[in-house]
């Protein structure tokens, strides 16, 4: 592989009308490696364990994506502080790692570095437009001195919080992406996805879009809402995607959060390389040009949306090299039914077992997260604390 | 982590009565990371890319395994040879690749470096006794040349190979465990799996059990009934338990090659880190002290496994410092639902969703791996040669 | 029970605030019990085998239905022409003969009888407003004839025919009800549930609802439209719901006739006593007061609705003689934990179980009913008719 | 249908090769219909209610059944005075009732009526042989005196006590079936079935066989085990089955009973009329010639093993004038696709979906019938007697 010396834009690539792919979620890839803690989620590896995240940022790039993300999600000093265990490096260290890391990789093929800024416990806590912002400012400070190729201000879940991300990253003069953790339904404050489409774009963005909280189908039919606000609006836009690898048909508007299985028991919901497929024609048929994953996308699922573009792209991913399309490899396999397998047919009509026959196909969202039941035994044997258990009982009436 | 100078050998720790952690399977994670084709199945990744099977490594040492196992499967020459496209490096190359990667990690940590030999193609083929000993003699002179601390004699159908195989593994002097893939219901030829047992340690094999093809609670079956048929015969033995990380309650005899998910749609299928613990305490319950796994683990497969013995062991493991137990690292979430799930009674007792309506929670196994109605399709339109469709409808008469 | 020699007309007891309970499905519960052949579904039964006609009748009645409807449905001359083999009764003496048994067994208890007309070939042929309403005439000569206690125009795909009917039965002064067999999305010409109902009203119909074709909460939800569409039109009615005993989340807008399952693979979809008593509820705090059922409901599931609601209404059923509420009759059970399931909290938070695990939860309503590969076969051994294929093959393109 | 005026007995049937149909359970069916309490499930109906009870009986003939057992399950006066509450008709009135009605439907068709003893509270009690056997002495003082054609000792937990009610009913004369109530594990006390079965012959039983508690092919799989044990002693019998119309597979020996569907949510386990067609052919080619059914079939079951029996007995029931065989009558729908499915093909192999995708497909058999979290519960709010939850708590140590 041949480092790229001039980089093309990420707005060229789209206005040439190239098919951007974006990485997958590495907050819940490195946890299952071991290097990132859930409930915090904190990106502190960047710093502590470069080997981890160099590593996982070159099976992207080898599956096809054209964007590696710094791993700097959630690494503003104040979540760091929060986390519950001090650690070895400072915010600054961690920020600063996570960019050579994405730019030492980016640089090993044809990939673009995008710093990202996520919504705020500050705007969640009611602080001002001003002191959100500043938050906002604080994190770009890295981006810039490591000259990141373009900017994304994802998951958020309220478009005014959005509205304000893109604003300030305007300010750089790089390109703006925003992408919003919502479905069809629209933002927390119930404003449709159509018109939060609307706003981001006439706050500055270049491209909008939806990542996390929902299935690839799910995250598709809302940014095609966004895309027919924007049209409707006489605006112009390109758009982006990068949902779950979880099937999420039973959610409520939260998102996969709100699931029982969340997110220690999501693996049944785990979408295979075929369902990948499907969603990337899906995005593509849409209008969608920028397309990767969040949360649950392993590089398999990744170099899966390459293989399906690949004729619209003209070449396949490197780490094609491995992989036989639509199972092509099984051909050579020792057992006649299994070599019966090697056809787009087979698995495109497949509908996987589970191998739980105690558990149910769907699950039921939950708002407080015990039963009635579960409730009354924690108070006899399992509460950890009064104060949590006040909080249930109340939340119970 | 600060390298251990004199390793404690394998059947010292067992004989000390210590649990000896295994790794995971190699071929499907690095399947997965983009290293390795689905088919062929070969390690040549080891010398193209050295990188990514030493971070796998790390990752398994630092959830806790004692054991790095070389990924050198399917690495013999003639098995190379016939994958299809040519490769770069000859066996020698990846072997001694491998050898070198395993000894590197294990040098980081606690563990030991283990060689292996699986059962051959010309076994199956009817070759003579002879022949295929001197297959296995041919893939030892890697190992014995790279010192490696033990010997394992893994994924064999028929018990009379592995003895084969154990006795020509017996005449490097170092210890040797041997690993059959089968179930409770015996060997391929119908050798029950306690005599499978008795002719294994009777033949010199210190350490023996099952490995791959089967989900954990009926591999630790398998090995209970292994270690009843030894403890009758008056023997003695070590037993060690490699599974799959795939729930299969609907495989027949021949594992979970069979089902109709095998190898692309195993996802719904997967393993949570909670079954995980159930897999742990029941095999040790049972008296296995060597606790792996096969195909389908991932890092934090094995770190669960060692967070359940922890206890036991008098440690948790390195990669526990990104994972608190049983969910604890959710008390921080933000919403008090998702903190109510930091118990470990709610992970237990969760039946997780699948998230997949149409799918089915059981499969068929096939044995021709095509309905009537697909055969006739294919003979239609899809048929890649004569030869296959000749040799689908003879099975199906 | 003392027959009521004065009966209390429908309208009287709606605008006096009582529940009015319905019956159930006669077509299918007779189809099972062995007097209607599935496919023509036609009455013939009523004549040739009275006993059976009344013995259903009266489980109805015992399980708390005020309303007999007669056994009539497709019972016009054409229809039972057409069902493919001659019958020893004339139309008039089928349509007779179940007014009689309605009334026989309408007067052992507090019921009415209603008599009823449904859609007609003619129209979906598109016959002409008066060739149509001509058939709905002759229908009504026996209802009149009879002296039925009201009329019933149910299970119209298309609120204009309906709109016919009701103009029709109007005529014979006796009240007359409207029920089309849509769900929450409108009538096949794509009228709403709202402008249907109040279409219907203004037409003249006293009551307007859903029955059939959809499960109790999706019909409850069609009629919760239907109700808001006459409010805001200003107009008042009255609101009844007949659905099906099935569960239906995956259907179309076609209802269960095109799901994979219908006519007789349905079992695994039908509603628990446990799920009717949800269903009734929902029903009356929807503002329903004429609640009963359509295919699929046995007497016991016209019973739970009585027994939801017998506090509202101030009695129990007859037939609660043999059930104690909420599974009470387990308290004598022998085994303690049957004894346990004596609670309500017990049923109301079973998920059942089918049995059935290689079966998926819910299915893809079908269009043209086989797979590409069921056709190539048929195509080879099991076509009935060239002309069958013929149209298969053209709906497959 | 014409009288037979005299009966061709049961041996003499059986003997010639006949396939002898039985019929299905009355218990529940009559449940449904509103005339059996479950709980006591005493069958009182016979005097109370007996048009509900010959009505059902006739549906079985015209299903086909040429046994038409006396309504008389739990008859015997002590479990009627234990019932609960006060019964109108005396236990002698119900039993003659019973008999009386069974005689007058099964002489409108070719069926024989049968008299049955089940398992008795005394044997349970522990109460002596001699105690024992004078209760079915006393039961079968009605069967003589109204001259059933044969009897059956059915429903038997212990193989001990059926050996018992078998010495007793010899002394009669008649021709005597025996069914316990076992799967191919064997009864209570661990006798095996084929064991079983030998004991039964021995005691002078001409037919043996299993009822009740499990599903059609586990029931079929245990009365081959029975045909294999009295075979291999040398001895000669015929063989009956008459299983449940649910599919049980995650049932522990005990049966259905200790599902936690038991009796009122066991809807989506129901068998359709295709699965009836497999048991049907199933029971014959293992050489069982008595095939009827026992809890949950409904006269449509019995059809279907009439259907499914057709060619090798060379008749259709009478209620197949209205059933086309494998839904035949679906070729006159008005809907194509619907069309399509009137082939045996189609619903051979359908996978009839649940329509509950918050069920999963099997339970977990439960030993005391409440989780932890219940009984804390319960212990709050809902416990009805201290008693009660004494004894749950005791069982859950």
């Amino acid at each position: 592989m041949v480092p790229t010396v001039i980089k093309v834009g990420i707005l060229e690539r789209l206005n040439a009308g190239e098919v951007v792919i974006g990485d997958g979620g590495f907050v819940f890839a490195l946890e299952k490696r071991g290097y990132v803690k859930a409930g915090p989620w904190t990106p502190e590896a960047a710093a502590e364990h470069p080997e981890a995240v160099r590593q996982l940022h070159r099976e992207f790039l080898r599956a096809g994506a054209n964007v590696m993300q710094t791993f700097t999600f959630y690494a503003s000093d104040d979540k760091l502080e929060n986390r519950g265990n001090k650690l070895t490096f400072t915010g600054a260290q961690i920020n600063e790692a996570a960019c050579d890391l994405a730019r030492e990789v980016a640089n090993e093929g044809d990939a673009l570095v995008a710093g990202g800024v996520s919504q705020t416990p500050s705007y969640l806590s009611c602080k001002s437009e001003k002191d959100v912002k500043a938050i906002f400012k604080k994190q770009l400070d890295v981006f810039v001195k490591k000259d990141v190729d373009f900017l994304i201000a994802e998951y958020f879940e309220h478009v005014e919080e959005a509205v304000w991300a893109v604003e300030v990253l305007k300010e750089t003069g790089k390109p703006v992406a925003a992408s919003l953790c919502i479905g069809p339904d629209g933002d927390m404050h119930g404003v449709s996805a159509a018109e939060c489409a609307v706003k981001l774009v006439k706050a500055g963005a270049e491209i909008v879009g939806v990542n996390c909280h929902f299935d690839p189908l799910t995250c598709v039919k809302a940014v095609k809402l966004m895309k027919e606000g924007v049209e409707k609006a006489g605006l112009k836009a390109h758009y982006m995607v990068q949902p779950l690898a979880f099937h999420t048909p039973d959610c409520n508007c939260q998102g996969f959060i709100d699931l029982p299985e969340f997110p220690f028991g999501l693996e049944p919901r785990i979408l295979t390389r075929w369902d990948m497929h499907k969603y990337a024609r899906e995005a593509y048929n849409v209008g969608i040009r920028f397309i990767g994953g969040c949360c649950g996308f392993e590089p398999y699922h990744i170099r899966a949306v390459a293989e399906e573009l690949a004729t619209d792209r003209g070449f396949l991913p490197a780490g094609s090299e491995k992989h036989g399309s639509w199972g092509a490899g099984l051909e050579m396999h020792t057992k006649p039914w299994v070599r019966a397998r090697a056809r787009r047919g087979y698995w495109e009509e497949l509908k996987p077992a589970s191998g739980r026959p105690l558990c149910p196909s769907m699950s039921t969202p939950d708002s407080w997260g015990v039963t009635k039941g579960d409730a009354a035994l924690m108070q006899q044997k399992e509460a950890t604390s009064q104060d949590q258990l006040k909080q249930l009982f109340d939340r119970s009436k």
